[in-house]
C-alpha cells in the first residue's frame, strides 16, 4: 500500500473520487457478480446419471449416514467445507457496517481459503448482533460443515461467541482475528529472535491493543511460555484491581504483567524487548523505540497506518521492524495461517483448533525461512510462497494428533 | 427405474447387498467427496489482484452495500444464490433420517440448480425439528442468499414454516415438496384436460394423500380457479366439521368439498374426473378407475410404487396416466420446475414467489409440448429436455413483474 492508498482508504468513507485501487475494485466487484460460486462436482447428461447422484440412487448414503453420522465426512462435501461467518460488527478497520455488507470480505476470504489450501468455504452473515441467537444459530447449521471460521465480529463478544461455540460444537471453531493474527505474530517473533538473540522464555513484551487480536496474541504468548507480557489498552498498561476492566481484560490481568507495573504506554515499555501493536496509527514514538531494551523488536500491525512507521523506527534503534502491510518488509498477514491450520484440522477431521494446532502452525512457518536467508528485512514468508500452507497443514495435523483432537 | 430398483429400493433399509444401482450410488458418493464444491470467480495470482479481491480494495463495495443493502445483489454473490434447506425430518420416502442424513439428497439438489438453471444453491442443513428455531435460524442467515428452498421437512410443520418465513423474509421462500409438486402436476393436468377435450373449472378432481405435496396441489388448484376439489387422508375425504382434523386440513375442509362427501377414496372417487394421488402404493383399485367419469386422468405418483401401476390405470379405463417415475411416461418430476422458478424469481429480484409465478410456470411448462407432440404418452417435457429451464424463468419473470413482486 503506497502513501497515495493510505490517503485513498481514509477517503473511502467520504466517498470521495478516490485513488485508482479502489475504484478499481468497485468497478471489478461488480463485473465478478461474485467472488465465488458453487458448481457441481458430478456429470448429469441422463436419467442414469441422474438416479446415481440424485434419486433413488441418493437414499443409500442418506441411510448410510443416518447409521453412522461420521460418514457425513465421506459422502458429503463436508469434509472440506469451512463457514466464514461474520455478523458484520468489525469488519475491516470500517467497524459495524452490517451483515450484508461485511460479505465482500466474508467472500475474499473464501476465495483465499480456496486459493492457498483448496478449502472450500462458503460466506454467511447473521442478521443479530446477540451472543445467543449468533451462538445458537451456528450451533444449529454447523452439522452443515467440517469447521466455521469467524470473521470480524467485534470484541468482547467475539470472546463469548467462541469459547461458547469451541464447548458446543463438535467441529473446529477459530476466530481469524484472534488466532490467526496470534500465530503469524508469534511465528514473526521466532524469527526476530533468532536475529536478536535473545531466548523466548527471558523477553519481556509489550502488546498494545486490548482487542480480539491483542488478546489473542498475548494468550498465544503466555502458551509457549512468556512469563513477562504487558497488555496496555487506551488507559495505558492493564493490572490486576484496575478499575473499569471488562470480563475479558480483567482475566488477562490475572496472567500478565507480573511486576503489576501501572502507566501509560510510554511508561512501561521502557527496557521492553519487543512491541507488538494492534492499535492505531502513530501510537509508538521514536523516544519509546529508543527507550526499549537493545535491539528492538517493533511489530506495528496496525492497519493502514501503522504505530510507527518502519523508517521511524529503524531511525529510533529498532532492530527487525514487522507491519500488516505488503509494501514493507516482514508483512504479517494472517492469510500465512487460517487457510494451512483449516487444511491441517479438516485433514484429520480435528474436533478443534487448540494451542499446540496454533503454535504448530507458527513454528511451521518460521521455518520456511532458513537460516541462510533469515535477516531483518526476511523474518517471514511472503503471502504468495507456494509451501506455505501446505507446511502449516502438515504441522497442525501433526499436532492435532498428538495433542488427541484429530479423529481420523 | 425398473422392477429390479423398485425391490433394490424397498432392500435399502434392510441393508441387504442390492441391486447394481444402488451400490454403484455409494460407491460413486464415496469417489465423488461431495456432490458440489465452492470454487473462486477471481483470479489471484500477485499483491495487485489481491489488493482488489480483499483488502484494501474490498472496503469500497462493504461501504458501497453499507449505505444500500440492496448493492449486496451486485457486489457479491447473493444475486444467484439460494440456500437449500432441510431438518433432515421428511427425507425422500426414508422419514426422518436427520440433518446430516439428510445432505446427499440436499447436495443433489443444489446440482440440479446449477445444471438445469446456472443457480448457486448451497445445502444447510438445520439441527433441529423446532419451529420456532427453525424459522430464526433461517432467518438470521437469509441476508446471505438470495432466496431459501425449504426441502424435505415433514409435514404439518412445513406449513407454518414456510408462511411464517414468507411474511418475514425479505427474500422468496419456496418449500419445493410442496410447490415444485404442485406446479408440475398443474402442468400436466393442463395438457391431459387437452386430450380429454374437458374444461378446468367444470372437472371434478379427487387429491389423494395430505401431507406436504397433497395440500399444496390442492391448493394450487383452487387458485388455478377449480371448485370441486376433494382432500383425502387416510380416514378418507376431509370435509369441514370431520373430527381430528390438524389445522392445516381444517382449514383445507373450508374450502374444498363443496359437497361436503364423507366416506372413503373408494365412494368418493366415484364419477369424479381426475385422480392425483401423492399418498402410497396400492392405494387406487381399478374399481376405483372404472367408476370415474368418462377418460380418467390418473396421475399416481407415489414412489417408488405408484398408487396404481400405470398397465392396471389403462386396463380400467383411464385415458392419460403420469406417474413420478421416469421408466414410465408422463413423469412428473419437480425438476421441470424448482430450477427455472428461482433462476426467473432471481432474475427479477422478486420478494416472494406467489401463486401467480407458479400457475405463470406451469402453463409454461406445458406449453413446451407442442399440439402436434400432445399424445397420452407424452404430456409433459421430459426432465432433460434443455428449453424448460429458461422457459420457464421467462414466464416466472414476467409474473413476478405484473403481479407486483419484483425489485428489478
Amino acid at each position: 500500500m503506497s502513501e497515495g492508498h493510505i490517503e485513498c482508504f481514509k477517503h473511502v468513507r467520504k466517498g470521495n473520487s478516490c485513488m485508482a485501487i479502489q475504484q478499481e475494485a468497485l468497478e471489478l466487484h461488480r463485473q465478478w457478480k461474485g467472488k465465488i460460486e458453487v458448481v457441481s462436482r458430478v456429470s448429469i447428461k441422463d436419467k442414469k446419471d441422474l438416479s446415481l447422484a440424485y434419486t433413488p440412487g441418493v437414499a443409500q448414503p442418506c441411510l448410510a449416514i443416518q447409521k453412522d453420522v461420521n460418514l457425513s465426512y465421506e459422502y458429503t462435501r463436508r469434509w472440506n467445507l469451512v463457514a466464514v461467518v461474520t455478523d458484520g460488527s468489525a469488519v475491516l478497520g470500517l467497524g459495524d457496517i452490517g451483515p450484508e455488507a461485511g460479505m465482500p470480505v466474508m467472500e475474499g476470504k473464501c476465495v483465499l481459503f480456496k486459493l492457498f489450501a483448496d478449502v472450500d468455504a462458503f460466506p454467511i452473515c447473521i442478521r443479530s448482533k446477540d451472543v445467543d441467537e449468533i451462538v445458537n444459530t451456528i450451533k444449529l447449521i454447523s452439522g452443515s460443515f467440517g469447521g466455521i471460521n469467524l470473521e470480524d465480529i467485534s470484541a468482547p463478544r467475539c470472546f463469548e461467541i467462541e469459547r461458547r461455540l469451541k464447548t458446543e460444537c463438535d467441529i473446529p471453531v477459530f476466530h481469524d482475528d484472534q488466532h490467526g493474527t496470534a500465530v503469524v505474530t508469534l511465528a514473526a517473533l521466532i524469527n526476530a529472535l533468532k536475529i536478536v538473540g535473545k531466548d523466548m522464555k527471558d523477553i519481556s513484551v509489550v502488546v498494545n491493543g486490548a482487542g480480539a487480536a491483542g488478546i489473542a496474541v498475548t494468550r498465544l504468548l503466555m502458551a509457549v511460555g512468556l512469563k513477562n507480557v504487558i497488555l496496555c489498552d487506551r488507559m495505558g498498561a492493564i493490572y490486576e484491581g484496575r478499575e473499569g476492566l471488562n470480563a475479558e481484560k480483567a482475566e488477562m490481568a490475572k496472567h500478565t504483567n507480573p511486576e503489576r507495573k501501572r502507566g501509560s504506554l510510554k511508561d512501561v515499555i521502557a527496557g521492553a524487548d519487543v512491541f507488538i501493536g494492534l492499535s492505531a496509527a502513530g501510537m509508538l514514538t521514536k523516544e519509546m523505540v529508543k527507550s526499549m531494551a537493545r535491539d528492538p523488536i517493533v511489530f506495528a500491525m496496525a492497519n493502514p497506518v501503522p504505530e510507527i512507521m518502519p523508517d521511524e523506527a529503524k531511525e529510533a534503534g529498532a532492530r527487525v521492524v514487522g507491519t500488516g502491510r505488503s509494501d514493507f518488509a516482514n508483512q504479517i498477514n494472517n492469510v500465512l495461517a487460517f487457510p494451512g491450520i483449516f487444511r491441517g484440522a479438516l485433514d484429520v477431521r480435528a474436533r478443534d483448533i487448540n494451542d499446540e494446532m496454533k503454535i504448530a502452525a507458527a513454528y511451521a512457518i518460521a521455518s520456511l525461512v532458513s537460516d541462510d536467508e533469515l535477516n531483518e528485512e526476511y523474518i517471514i514468508p511472503a503471502p504468495f510462497d507456494k509451501r506455505v500452507g501446505q507446511t502449516v497443514a502438515q504441522a497442525v495435523a501433526q499436532a492435532a494428533r498428538q495433542s488427541g483432537v484429530a479423529r481420523i
